[in-house]
Protein backbone atom coordinates (compact mmCIF):
# COMPACT_ATOMS: atom_id res chain seq x y z
CA UNK A 1 0.00 0.00 0.00
CA UNK A 2 2.88 2.72 0.87
CA UNK A 3 4.31 2.15 -2.40
CA UNK A 4 1.50 4.32 -4.43
CA UNK A 5 2.01 7.32 -1.21
CA UNK A 6 5.98 7.60 -1.69
CA UNK A 7 7.57 9.11 -4.40
CA UNK A 8 11.14 8.34 -5.48
CA UNK A 9 13.73 8.65 -2.71
CA UNK A 10 11.26 8.76 -0.18
CA UNK A 11 10.63 6.98 3.21
CA UNK A 12 7.68 6.14 5.15
CA UNK A 13 8.80 6.44 9.30
CA UNK A 14 6.95 6.07 12.11
CA UNK A 15 5.61 8.15 14.44
CA UNK A 16 4.72 6.07 17.59
CA UNK A 17 1.48 7.65 17.88
CA UNK A 18 -1.96 5.96 16.74
CA UNK A 19 -0.26 3.86 14.38
CA UNK A 20 0.80 7.08 11.99
CA UNK A 21 3.34 7.45 9.41
CA UNK A 22 5.10 10.21 7.84
CA UNK A 23 6.17 10.61 4.37
CA UNK A 24 10.01 11.84 4.86
CA UNK A 25 12.72 12.89 2.07
CA UNK A 26 16.16 13.17 3.50
CA UNK A 27 17.60 14.64 1.00
CA UNK A 28 15.03 17.31 1.27
CA UNK A 29 14.46 17.64 5.13
CA UNK A 30 13.37 15.17 8.15
CA UNK A 31 11.73 16.55 11.26
CA UNK A 32 13.76 16.83 13.92
CA UNK A 33 13.24 16.75 17.75
CA UNK A 34 12.49 20.14 18.18
CA UNK A 35 8.77 19.45 16.26
CA UNK A 36 8.38 16.94 18.33
CA UNK A 37 8.90 18.86 21.58
CA UNK A 38 6.91 21.53 20.14
CA UNK A 39 4.28 19.09 19.35
CA UNK A 40 4.50 18.13 23.33
CA UNK A 41 4.78 21.53 24.63
CA UNK A 42 1.45 23.11 22.60
CA UNK A 43 -1.76 22.87 24.57
CA UNK A 44 -4.57 22.35 22.06
CA UNK A 45 -7.89 21.69 23.56
CA UNK A 46 -11.12 20.16 22.79
CA UNK A 47 -13.27 21.88 20.11
CA UNK A 48 -9.81 24.05 19.03
CA UNK A 49 -8.77 25.13 15.76
CA UNK A 50 -5.23 25.02 14.66
CA UNK A 51 -2.39 26.46 12.55
CA UNK A 52 0.65 25.53 11.93
CA UNK A 53 2.67 27.71 9.76
CA UNK A 54 5.63 26.42 7.73
CA UNK A 55 4.54 23.32 8.30
CA UNK A 56 6.89 21.35 6.28
CA UNK A 57 6.39 17.55 6.08
CA UNK A 58 2.80 17.98 8.28
CA UNK A 59 4.70 16.18 11.36
CA UNK A 60 3.58 18.93 13.98
CA UNK A 61 -0.46 18.82 12.94
CA UNK A 62 -0.12 14.95 12.43
CA UNK A 63 1.11 14.78 15.65
CA UNK A 64 -1.07 17.40 17.69
CA UNK A 65 -4.25 15.19 15.67
CA UNK A 66 -3.05 12.38 17.42
CA UNK A 67 -2.11 13.54 20.94
CA UNK A 68 -5.28 16.41 21.56
CA UNK A 69 -8.82 16.49 21.02
CA UNK A 70 -8.70 19.94 18.90
CA UNK A 71 -11.18 19.99 15.92
CA UNK A 72 -9.17 20.76 13.05
CA UNK A 73 -5.17 20.92 12.15
CA UNK A 74 -3.97 23.13 8.93
CA UNK A 75 -0.56 23.01 8.24
CA UNK A 76 0.80 26.05 5.93
CA UNK A 77 3.49 25.49 3.28
CA UNK A 78 5.39 27.59 1.16
CA UNK A 79 7.54 24.77 -0.96
CA UNK A 80 4.92 22.87 -3.35
CA UNK A 81 6.98 19.49 -3.03
CA UNK A 82 6.79 19.35 0.98
CA UNK A 83 3.27 20.10 0.74
CA UNK A 84 2.70 17.63 -1.76
CA UNK A 85 4.63 15.05 0.73
CA UNK A 86 2.56 16.69 3.57
CA UNK A 87 -0.88 15.72 2.27
CA UNK A 88 0.12 12.04 0.87
CA UNK A 89 1.31 11.80 4.55
CA UNK A 90 -2.62 12.76 5.54
CA UNK A 91 -3.68 10.88 3.26
CA UNK A 92 -1.70 7.91 4.58
CA UNK A 93 -3.23 7.96 7.92
CA UNK A 94 -6.48 8.69 6.32
CA UNK A 95 -6.91 12.27 8.27
CA UNK A 96 -8.30 14.16 5.62
CA UNK A 97 -11.28 14.82 7.72
CA UNK A 98 -9.24 16.48 10.38
CA UNK A 99 -5.83 18.10 8.60
CA UNK A 100 -5.34 20.24 5.58
CA UNK A 101 -2.28 21.38 3.94
CA UNK A 102 -2.67 24.48 2.21
CA UNK A 103 0.34 25.57 0.14
CA UNK A 104 1.29 29.19 0.32
CA UNK A 105 3.55 31.89 1.90
CA UNK A 106 3.74 32.40 6.03
CA UNK A 107 3.34 36.31 4.88
CA UNK A 108 0.34 36.04 3.31
CA UNK A 109 -1.26 33.92 5.92
CA UNK A 110 -3.96 36.43 6.96
CA UNK A 111 -4.45 36.78 3.46
CA UNK A 112 -5.31 33.42 2.76
CA UNK A 113 -7.43 32.47 5.96
CA UNK A 114 -8.49 35.66 7.16
CA UNK A 115 -7.90 37.78 10.30
CA UNK A 116 -8.94 36.15 14.26
CA UNK A 117 -9.56 32.48 12.25
CA UNK A 118 -7.24 30.28 14.90
CA UNK A 119 -7.39 29.22 18.64
CA UNK A 120 -3.94 27.96 18.45
CA UNK A 121 -1.07 28.87 15.92
CA UNK A 122 2.17 26.82 16.26
CA UNK A 123 5.64 27.24 14.37
CA UNK A 124 8.60 25.74 14.40
CA UNK A 125 10.19 28.34 11.97
CA UNK A 126 13.95 28.50 10.44
CA UNK A 127 16.06 29.51 13.42
CA UNK A 128 19.39 30.82 11.37
CA UNK A 129 19.43 35.01 10.51
CA UNK A 130 22.86 34.60 8.66
CA UNK A 131 23.46 33.65 5.20
CA UNK A 132 26.48 31.52 6.39
CA UNK A 133 27.44 28.30 4.10
CA UNK A 134 24.31 28.89 1.59
CA UNK A 135 24.82 27.33 -1.53
CA UNK A 136 21.86 27.70 -3.14
CA UNK A 137 18.51 29.55 -1.03
CA UNK A 138 16.33 27.86 -3.19
CA UNK A 139 17.00 24.63 -1.62
CA UNK A 140 14.38 22.95 0.95
CA UNK A 141 16.76 22.49 3.53
CA UNK A 142 18.29 25.99 3.38
CA UNK A 143 14.58 27.24 3.39
CA UNK A 144 13.59 25.59 6.45
CA UNK A 145 16.52 26.29 8.69
CA UNK A 146 17.58 30.30 7.00
CA UNK A 147 15.33 33.33 6.91
CA UNK A 148 15.63 33.28 3.09
CA UNK A 149 11.77 33.61 2.43
CA UNK A 150 10.30 34.90 6.12
CA UNK A 151 11.60 35.99 9.02
CA UNK A 152 10.69 36.06 13.13
CA UNK A 153 8.96 39.09 12.86
CA UNK A 154 6.61 37.64 10.08
CA UNK A 155 5.93 34.59 12.24
CA UNK A 156 5.09 36.98 14.99
CA UNK A 157 2.77 39.51 13.00
CA UNK A 158 1.00 37.00 11.15
CA UNK A 159 0.28 34.51 14.50
CA UNK A 160 -0.94 38.03 16.09
CA UNK A 161 -3.65 38.62 13.47
CA UNK A 162 -4.78 35.20 12.99
CA UNK A 163 -5.15 34.29 16.26
CA UNK A 164 -8.55 34.86 17.91
CA UNK A 165 -8.64 37.01 21.35
CA UNK A 166 -7.51 34.97 23.97
CA UNK A 167 -5.77 32.88 21.37
CA UNK A 168 -2.13 31.12 22.12
CA UNK A 169 0.89 30.39 20.05
CA UNK A 170 3.71 27.98 20.61
CA UNK A 171 6.89 28.49 18.80
CA UNK A 172 10.66 26.72 19.46
CA UNK A 173 13.26 28.05 18.76
CA UNK A 174 17.13 28.84 19.36
CA UNK A 175 17.97 30.26 22.70
CA UNK A 176 20.58 32.89 21.22
CA UNK A 177 17.79 34.81 19.95
CA UNK A 178 15.86 34.58 23.20
CA UNK A 179 15.35 38.56 23.66
CA UNK A 180 14.47 39.42 20.12
CA UNK A 181 11.99 36.53 20.06
CA UNK A 182 10.34 37.59 23.61
CA UNK A 183 10.44 41.64 22.68
CA UNK A 184 9.08 40.89 19.00
CA UNK A 185 6.05 38.70 21.13
CA UNK A 186 5.72 41.29 23.36
CA UNK A 187 5.73 44.14 20.44
CA UNK A 188 2.90 42.55 18.59
CA UNK A 189 1.00 41.65 21.76
CA UNK A 190 1.09 37.86 21.64
CA UNK A 191 2.27 38.30 25.02
CA UNK A 192 4.67 35.02 25.93
CA UNK A 193 3.30 33.25 29.13
CA UNK A 194 5.37 29.99 29.74
CA UNK A 195 8.72 29.05 28.51
CA UNK A 196 10.72 25.89 28.58
CA UNK A 197 14.43 25.38 28.16
CA UNK A 198 15.71 22.63 26.31
CA UNK A 199 19.20 21.04 27.46
CA UNK A 200 20.64 18.70 26.17
CA UNK A 201 22.49 17.20 29.23
CA UNK A 202 21.76 18.79 32.81
CA UNK A 203 25.69 20.50 32.86
CA UNK A 204 24.62 22.27 29.39
CA UNK A 205 23.65 25.13 28.06
CA UNK A 206 20.07 24.69 26.72
CA UNK A 207 19.95 24.09 22.25
CA UNK A 208 15.76 25.07 22.52
CA UNK A 209 13.33 27.02 23.75
CA UNK A 210 9.92 26.54 24.08
CA UNK A 211 7.69 29.37 24.17
CA UNK A 212 3.58 29.57 24.66
CA UNK A 213 2.11 33.63 23.91
CA UNK A 214 -0.96 34.74 24.25
CA UNK A 215 -2.75 37.33 22.16
CA UNK A 216 -3.46 40.30 24.47
CA UNK A 217 -1.93 38.18 27.61
CA UNK A 218 -0.63 40.30 30.77
CA UNK A 219 2.93 40.56 31.22
CA UNK A 220 4.20 37.53 33.49
CA UNK A 221 5.79 34.33 32.53
CA UNK A 222 6.05 31.08 34.01
CA UNK A 223 9.34 29.43 33.52
CA UNK A 224 9.07 25.52 33.66
CA UNK A 225 11.45 23.07 35.17
CA UNK A 226 14.38 22.31 32.42
CA UNK A 227 13.79 19.63 30.04
CA UNK A 228 16.98 17.78 29.69
CA UNK A 229 16.89 15.17 26.99
CA UNK A 230 19.66 12.80 27.90
CA UNK A 231 20.65 11.09 30.92
CA UNK A 232 23.60 9.63 29.59
CA UNK A 233 24.86 9.38 25.46
CA UNK A 234 21.80 7.81 23.69
CA UNK A 235 19.85 7.54 26.29
CA UNK A 236 16.83 9.60 26.76
CA UNK A 237 15.26 11.35 29.99
CA UNK A 238 11.94 9.61 30.85
CA UNK A 239 10.01 12.76 30.02
CA UNK A 240 11.32 12.54 26.40
CA UNK A 241 10.18 9.44 25.96
CA UNK A 242 6.98 10.15 27.04
CA UNK A 243 7.35 12.86 24.29
CA UNK A 244 7.62 10.66 21.51
CA UNK A 245 5.25 7.75 22.76
CA UNK A 246 7.46 5.01 23.16
CA UNK B 1 36.54 44.41 68.79
CA UNK B 2 33.13 43.70 67.19
CA UNK B 3 31.12 45.20 70.05
CA UNK B 4 32.35 49.18 68.56
CA UNK B 5 30.82 48.32 65.60
CA UNK B 6 27.45 46.68 66.38
CA UNK B 7 25.00 48.38 67.44
CA UNK B 8 21.71 47.15 69.06
CA UNK B 9 19.96 44.33 67.56
CA UNK B 10 22.66 43.45 65.23
CA UNK B 11 25.05 40.68 64.48
CA UNK B 12 28.55 39.66 62.56
CA UNK B 13 28.10 37.29 60.12
CA UNK B 14 30.80 35.02 58.47
CA UNK B 15 31.29 35.39 54.43
CA UNK B 16 33.41 32.60 54.00
CA UNK B 17 35.81 34.67 51.87
CA UNK B 18 38.80 36.16 52.94
CA UNK B 19 37.76 36.63 56.64
CA UNK B 20 36.03 39.13 55.91
CA UNK B 21 32.18 39.45 58.15
CA UNK B 22 29.31 41.28 57.43
CA UNK B 23 26.60 43.42 59.63
CA UNK B 24 22.77 42.44 59.37
CA UNK B 25 19.79 43.18 61.53
CA UNK B 26 17.80 40.74 61.23
CA UNK B 27 14.99 42.92 61.70
CA UNK B 28 15.70 45.10 58.69
CA UNK B 29 17.44 42.60 56.15
CA UNK B 30 19.54 39.77 55.94
CA UNK B 31 21.20 39.00 52.39
CA UNK B 32 19.63 36.09 50.36
CA UNK B 33 21.32 33.68 47.96
CA UNK B 34 20.54 35.78 45.13
CA UNK B 35 23.07 38.29 46.11
CA UNK B 36 25.37 35.53 46.53
CA UNK B 37 24.87 33.97 43.09
CA UNK B 38 24.83 37.21 41.65
CA UNK B 39 28.07 38.05 43.01
CA UNK B 40 29.20 34.51 41.55
CA UNK B 41 27.68 35.24 38.28
CA UNK B 42 29.20 38.98 37.57
CA UNK B 43 32.43 39.05 35.91
CA UNK B 44 34.81 42.19 37.05
CA UNK B 45 38.45 42.31 35.38
CA UNK B 46 41.63 43.25 37.18
CA UNK B 47 41.38 47.39 37.48
CA UNK B 48 37.37 47.99 36.74
CA UNK B 49 35.48 50.25 38.80
CA UNK B 50 32.32 48.79 40.08
CA UNK B 51 28.92 50.58 41.19
CA UNK B 52 26.32 48.15 42.79
CA UNK B 53 23.18 50.35 43.09
CA UNK B 54 20.75 49.24 46.01
CA UNK B 55 23.57 47.93 47.61
CA UNK B 56 21.62 47.29 51.26
CA UNK B 57 24.27 45.69 53.56
CA UNK B 58 27.25 46.17 51.25
CA UNK B 59 27.09 42.56 50.68
CA UNK B 60 27.46 42.66 46.43
CA UNK B 61 30.66 45.45 47.00
CA UNK B 62 32.27 43.18 49.60
CA UNK B 63 32.34 40.07 47.91
CA UNK B 64 33.36 41.35 44.06
CA UNK B 65 36.41 42.96 46.22
CA UNK B 66 36.95 39.03 47.58
CA UNK B 67 36.27 37.69 44.68
CA UNK B 68 37.82 39.52 41.88
CA UNK B 69 40.72 42.04 40.45
CA UNK B 70 38.21 45.24 40.34
CA UNK B 71 40.00 48.41 41.40
CA UNK B 72 36.92 49.68 42.89
CA UNK B 73 33.92 49.17 44.24
CA UNK B 74 31.25 51.80 45.38
CA UNK B 75 27.99 50.33 46.62
CA UNK B 76 24.95 53.62 46.47
CA UNK B 77 21.91 53.12 49.19
CA UNK B 78 18.66 55.18 49.52
CA UNK B 79 18.49 54.03 53.65
CA UNK B 80 20.51 55.70 55.77
CA UNK B 81 20.37 53.32 58.43
CA UNK B 82 21.44 50.67 55.75
CA UNK B 83 24.10 52.43 54.38
CA UNK B 84 25.68 53.10 57.42
CA UNK B 85 25.76 49.49 58.85
CA UNK B 86 27.38 48.60 55.17
CA UNK B 87 30.14 51.28 55.33
CA UNK B 88 30.27 49.84 59.33
CA UNK B 89 31.27 46.58 56.98
CA UNK B 90 32.91 47.98 55.10
CA UNK B 91 35.63 49.45 57.68
CA UNK B 92 35.54 46.72 60.04
CA UNK B 93 37.42 44.81 57.49
CA UNK B 94 39.29 47.31 56.78
CA UNK B 95 38.33 47.91 52.96
CA UNK B 96 37.54 51.84 53.31
CA UNK B 97 40.68 52.28 50.08
CA UNK B 98 38.52 49.78 48.28
CA UNK B 99 35.28 50.00 48.62
CA UNK B 100 33.03 53.16 49.24
CA UNK B 101 29.37 53.42 50.93
CA UNK B 102 27.43 56.10 49.25
CA UNK B 103 23.45 56.87 50.38
CA UNK B 104 21.45 58.18 48.02
CA UNK B 105 18.89 57.59 45.34
CA UNK B 106 19.03 54.86 42.08
CA UNK B 107 17.24 56.92 40.14
CA UNK B 108 19.80 60.24 41.11
CA UNK B 109 22.86 57.85 40.65
CA UNK B 110 23.88 59.41 37.33
CA UNK B 111 23.57 62.96 38.70
CA UNK B 112 25.56 61.48 41.75
CA UNK B 113 28.51 59.43 39.67
CA UNK B 114 28.22 61.05 36.00
CA UNK B 115 27.76 59.73 32.95
CA UNK B 116 29.92 56.74 31.89
CA UNK B 117 31.78 56.71 34.78
CA UNK B 118 31.88 52.11 35.50
CA UNK B 119 32.38 49.13 34.08
CA UNK B 120 30.63 47.19 35.84
CA UNK B 121 26.81 48.20 37.27
CA UNK B 122 25.38 45.21 39.78
CA UNK B 123 21.62 45.04 41.20
CA UNK B 124 19.90 43.04 43.19
CA UNK B 125 16.57 45.06 43.16
CA UNK B 126 13.17 45.40 44.70
CA UNK B 127 11.17 42.18 42.77
CA UNK B 128 7.85 42.84 43.33
CA UNK B 129 5.16 45.09 41.53
CA UNK B 130 2.07 44.65 43.64
CA UNK B 131 1.79 46.53 46.83
CA UNK B 132 0.50 43.21 48.28
CA UNK B 133 0.55 43.07 51.92
CA UNK B 134 2.33 46.02 52.04
CA UNK B 135 1.88 47.61 55.54
CA UNK B 136 4.44 50.31 56.01
CA UNK B 137 6.28 50.83 53.00
CA UNK B 138 8.73 52.85 54.71
CA UNK B 139 9.89 49.41 56.22
CA UNK B 140 13.30 48.65 55.34
CA UNK B 141 11.79 44.85 54.18
CA UNK B 142 9.61 46.26 51.85
CA UNK B 143 11.51 49.15 50.51
CA UNK B 144 14.29 46.11 49.57
CA UNK B 145 11.68 44.05 48.29
CA UNK B 146 8.82 45.98 46.98
CA UNK B 147 9.14 48.68 43.83
CA UNK B 148 8.03 51.72 46.43
CA UNK B 149 11.18 53.68 45.67
CA UNK B 150 12.34 52.57 42.09
CA UNK B 151 11.60 50.01 39.83
CA UNK B 152 13.07 48.15 37.36
CA UNK B 153 12.84 50.69 34.27
CA UNK B 154 14.69 53.51 36.75
CA UNK B 155 17.65 50.65 37.19
CA UNK B 156 18.15 49.97 33.85
CA UNK B 157 17.92 53.58 32.36
CA UNK B 158 20.33 54.82 35.05
CA UNK B 159 22.43 51.66 34.38
CA UNK B 160 22.36 52.39 30.60
CA UNK B 161 23.96 56.23 31.53
CA UNK B 162 26.13 54.87 34.27
CA UNK B 163 28.26 52.50 32.17
CA UNK B 164 31.53 52.92 29.64
CA UNK B 165 30.86 51.73 26.50
CA UNK B 166 31.37 48.36 26.17
CA UNK B 167 30.61 48.07 30.04
CA UNK B 168 28.76 45.13 31.62
CA UNK B 169 25.48 44.81 33.95
CA UNK B 170 24.71 42.43 36.53
CA UNK B 171 21.36 41.80 37.71
CA UNK B 172 19.65 39.29 38.85
CA UNK B 173 15.72 38.88 39.00
CA UNK B 174 12.35 36.56 39.38
CA UNK B 175 11.85 34.48 36.26
CA UNK B 176 8.42 35.99 35.78
CA UNK B 177 9.44 39.53 35.08
CA UNK B 178 11.95 38.06 32.31
CA UNK B 179 10.15 39.59 29.62
CA UNK B 180 10.00 43.01 30.96
CA UNK B 181 13.74 42.76 32.24
CA UNK B 182 15.23 41.64 28.64
CA UNK B 183 12.99 43.94 27.36
CA UNK B 184 13.61 46.93 29.05
CA UNK B 185 17.51 46.39 28.48
CA UNK B 186 17.48 45.76 24.82
CA UNK B 187 15.04 48.80 24.59
CA UNK B 188 17.83 51.31 27.09
CA UNK B 189 20.77 49.18 24.96
CA UNK B 190 22.25 47.42 27.46
CA UNK B 191 21.59 44.12 25.52
CA UNK B 192 21.23 41.02 27.29
CA UNK B 193 24.39 38.68 26.70
CA UNK B 194 24.67 36.10 29.03
CA UNK B 195 21.44 34.38 31.10
CA UNK B 196 21.23 31.97 33.91
CA UNK B 197 18.31 30.38 35.23
CA UNK B 198 18.29 29.24 39.34
CA UNK B 199 16.25 26.05 39.55
CA UNK B 200 15.94 24.95 43.65
CA UNK B 201 15.88 21.58 42.50
CA UNK B 202 16.41 19.95 39.02
CA UNK B 203 13.22 19.09 38.60
CA UNK B 204 11.28 22.26 40.20
CA UNK B 205 10.34 25.73 38.17
CA UNK B 206 13.22 28.23 38.50
CA UNK B 207 13.02 31.13 40.83
CA UNK B 208 16.18 33.72 40.19
CA UNK B 209 17.39 34.51 36.94
CA UNK B 210 20.88 36.00 36.64
CA UNK B 211 21.35 38.20 33.25
CA UNK B 212 24.54 40.17 31.99
CA UNK B 213 23.94 43.16 30.09
CA UNK B 214 26.30 45.13 27.94
CA UNK B 215 26.39 48.64 26.56
CA UNK B 216 25.74 48.75 23.29
CA UNK B 217 26.01 45.57 22.44
CA UNK B 218 24.57 43.47 19.65
CA UNK B 219 21.22 41.37 19.74
CA UNK B 220 22.48 38.16 20.61
CA UNK B 221 22.18 36.00 23.95
CA UNK B 222 24.03 33.02 25.59
CA UNK B 223 21.76 31.28 28.08
CA UNK B 224 23.96 29.13 30.27
CA UNK B 225 23.45 25.17 31.49
CA UNK B 226 21.06 25.11 34.14
CA UNK B 227 22.04 26.47 37.96
CA UNK B 228 20.71 24.23 40.48
CA UNK B 229 20.62 24.91 43.96
CA UNK B 230 19.72 21.93 45.90
CA UNK B 231 20.82 17.81 45.05
CA UNK B 232 18.53 16.92 47.84
CA UNK B 233 17.13 19.28 50.89
CA UNK B 234 19.69 20.75 52.85
CA UNK B 235 22.05 19.58 50.34
CA UNK B 236 23.60 22.21 47.88
CA UNK B 237 24.80 21.07 44.77
CA UNK B 238 28.30 20.88 44.51
CA UNK B 239 28.54 24.64 42.66
CA UNK B 240 26.58 26.08 44.75
CA UNK B 241 29.43 25.45 47.53
CA UNK B 242 31.71 26.54 45.56
CA UNK B 243 29.98 29.86 44.65
CA UNK B 244 29.21 30.39 48.41
CA UNK B 245 33.64 29.61 49.19
CA UNK B 246 32.49 26.54 51.32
Amino acid sequence: MAGSFLHEGERLDELQRNGYKIIQDPKRFCFGMDAVLLSGFAKVKRGEEVLDLGTGTGIIPILLEAKTEGQHFTGLEIQPESADMAARSVAYNHLEDRVSIVTGDIKDATNIFGASSFDVVTCNPPYMTDQHGIKNDGDAKTIARHEVLCNLEDVVSQTAKLLRPGGRCYFVHRPFRLVEILSTMSRYKVEPKRMQLVYPYVDKEPNMVLIEGMRDGKSRITVEKPLIVYQSPGVYMPEIYDIYGY
